[in-house]
């Protein structure tokens, strides 16, 4: 077996072995392939794709690269995880997981920090005193035993397969194949070993996937993965032509979800995160689609989503007061509301410009070493389809190391387009695919 | 400008502008572009293919990554140069050259070492005792001026962006594209700068093209590349589904170049020189087709191509004896003369194949480092079409290396395909493409 052959192969459109997929990624992992082999071979899949075998192949590849875990031998009870695909105004982690948990349903979190417009759900957790996520697996493991739920960081050796193959997808132009999209999310998700995997694939202007068609699309090879892996999945295409709900940063997004589990939320972050909740609980083996949702529903309105938060926030070292008197973590040192310079209704938000400022206030990291501003993002008063007048507040800009917020808040009146007519409405979630 | 960019542009299937060629082509040959973003920017390439513009493009931006030379400019007149892109048994180098500098036109010859099945042209000339390729550019332009033809092995300065795109390819499984073997060729060519290039395409099992229609692919790109670069070009796509003449090796091929141009020759090798000749004597100028084949014929009758080359052996330190008494060139300490297995007509003869034999024997180079035998290789007694009765000597093979010829007749036998009934005759030049 060679390198070589294995690249022409995949360039002649022809189906990698599970034994050839195994010793290329093994090779690459380990430093015996060469770093060039490996980008035209990545190349070469996002051209000739691969078959539904080809990527479950890729994705256990991966996934064995490094650490395994079985959180429901250590538990003994079914777990069920999420993970969205990245999106604007993202907190759907910290309002589901709660629920779940009040619910019965186990959620064992591991997650990354990452790079991104505004930090994870790891960074959005330490915008709260004292939260942390850095401790031992038996910590992790009795934390979820108690309270239901946990998030812990994701250690370095956890797919390591994922963490060289996507350096170097994100340096050749080959990030967005299905195939290579699905093997990097799903093998961390079956490292981590969760029993039903829901997945959030975001699309819009602001996402991987352009169109509802191609998140469909990067949906089904998720679904055959988890169907050969012999995991329950369900995958929720959910909209990011706008940014989810009304805060984008990290303080301002626990906040946002704090009222959420207190019963207060806008329609789209509510359709959201009650279908992931929905479908994780289906997973975790709550009972039917209705069934769920009645559970949901019950766990916040009777507080207990919320008194999980809480307690899970204490057993991992934060503050819970700060669940409910927000100015605990820390307020903006600048803020600057920007106005609409017109009347019209709003017919669209670009996600992506909404991220990049949110990044240049200090709300995300540019590189690993960046530290996170937990004060600063975007607090959005309106949101697509609402008629706005000349001088109404369209948000506020905030950040504790930026001071000088004249080139973010023209970045921002352009995140806007303008029309005379009203707007149709889109819904959150477009499409529901369970396995 | 950024490498990513680029190569997501081409993988869009977009066509890339000249300024990004030349800027992504500077920086991988400096080493400013990692090796791996080069290699997914090759795999896009071969998938997304190039314009003629982009090609050309390429090729000037490869042949501007080293030395250049004026020949004509040097020589006061034009010159003209040959390439093959690759067959077993392909010694037409040695028979043509001599042959359009006895009628007058100017061959100023740069060739490579390479790795092969057997030596280039420069390990062919080396089997002639004392005959030397190493010399500076005043000496190989007097060579020229004095005797018409000269043969100089390629300084490390020629085309270094074709060394290392070469070397990526050769690892990646991008060799075969078109875009890129026409740079490769193309850059070599353009800048040893000659005026007029005659290219010979192989075609068949032996070949990178292994169809025709592949072959006149490649020359369109070829004939494209050397207009937009204001060169004179023809290419020729001869047969390659059975070796060229009746030697494969160095010495040996020398010594059938020899007898070429005494006027003893197969019929296959002289269709193949004559072809070449006459396209090279007319882009030098010296007359119509049917002049130069009028020209050609007589050098090869009147002794004074073969004189030309006793002349340049000599110039170029040689002893131009053995190019008469060929014992002077070595002789094989072991050879093994390999019988037909049985009656029949030779359906066809695995060029693929002869050539590793002829590798295996020592005729050429594995690793760089490799020394070539120069008595090593395959001496044919027969040919495809031929009609052979069992115990007939098929060919003998020769080396100075090896001893042990049991696995060398063993793999010889298996070249061979017979047939019951007589096979058409597939003639040598296939095709002729003048721009």
């Amino acid at each position: 077996m060679t390198a070589y052959d294995i690249i022409m192969k995949k360039r002649r459109g022809e189906e990698l072995s599970r034994e050839e997929i195994d010793w290329f990624i093994k090779g690459c992992t380990e430093g015996d392939i060469p770093d060039y082999q490996t980008s035209a071979l990545l190349m070469a899949i996002c051209f000739s794709g691969m078959t539904a075998d080809e990527t479950t192949a890729l994705t256990m590849a991966m996934t064995r690269s490094g650490d395994m875990y079985k959180p429901s031998e250590e538990l003994g009870k079914k777990c069920v995880d999420k993970h969205s695909t990245g999106g604007v105004g993202d907190k759907i982690t910290l309002i589901a997981a709660p629920i779940c948990a009040a619910c019965g349903v186990y959620v064992p979190k591991m997650s990354g920090r990452g790079l991104g417009h505004t930090g994870g759900t790891i960074d959005k957790l330490e915008a709260i005193p004292g939260f942390n996520t850095e401790m031992t697996r038996e910590k992790f493991i009795s934390i979820v035993k108690t309270a239901g739920f946990s998030v812990a960081s994701q250690t370095g050796k956890l797919v390591p397969a994922d963490k060289k193959l996507y350096a170097l997808r994100n340096d050749t132009a080959t990030v967005d194949s299905i195939p290579l999209i699905c093997s990097s999310v799903m093998s961390k998700k079956l490292a981590t070993g969760a029993d039903g995997i829901v997945l959030d694939v975001k699309t819009g202007s602001g996402a991987f996937m352009k169109s509802v068609e191609d998140a469909a699309e990067l949906a089904r090879a998720m679904l055959d993965t988890a169907r050969l892996a012999k995991r329950g999945c369900s995958v929720l295409i959910t909209d990011m032509d706008k940014p989810l709900g009304r805060e984008v940063g990290n303080g301002s997004e626990v906040r946002e979800a704090c009222e959420a589990l207190k019963g207060n939320c806008t329609k789209d972050l509510y359709d959201v995160y009650m279908a992931v909740a929905v479908q994780m609980l289906r997973l975790g083996g709550a009972g039917d689609r209705g069934e769920c949702e009645r559970l949901a529903k019950d766990a916040v309105s009777s507080g207990r989503a919320f008194e999980t938060f809480e307690k899970v926030t204490e057993l991992q070292g934060g503050d819970p007061r700060a669940l409910t008197d927000y100015s605990l973590m820390g307020t903006p040192r600048y803020v600057k509301d920007v106005l609409a310079p017109a009347d019209g209704y709003i017919s669209g938000i670009c996600c992506e410009k909404a991220g990049l400022i949110a990044l240049g206030l200090g709300a995300g990291r540019k590189t690993k070493a960046d530290r996170v501003d937990p004060t600063a993002g975007i607090s959005f008063e309106v949101t697509a389809g609402d008629r706005v007048k000349k001088g109404d507040v369209l948000g506020r800009l905030m950040s504790s190391s930026v001071s000088d917020m004249t080139e973010a808040e023209r970045d921002f009146k352009d995140i806007f387009t303008f029309s005379e007519e009203p707007q149709p409405h889109r819904p959150a979630v477009l499409k529901v695919m369970e396995d």
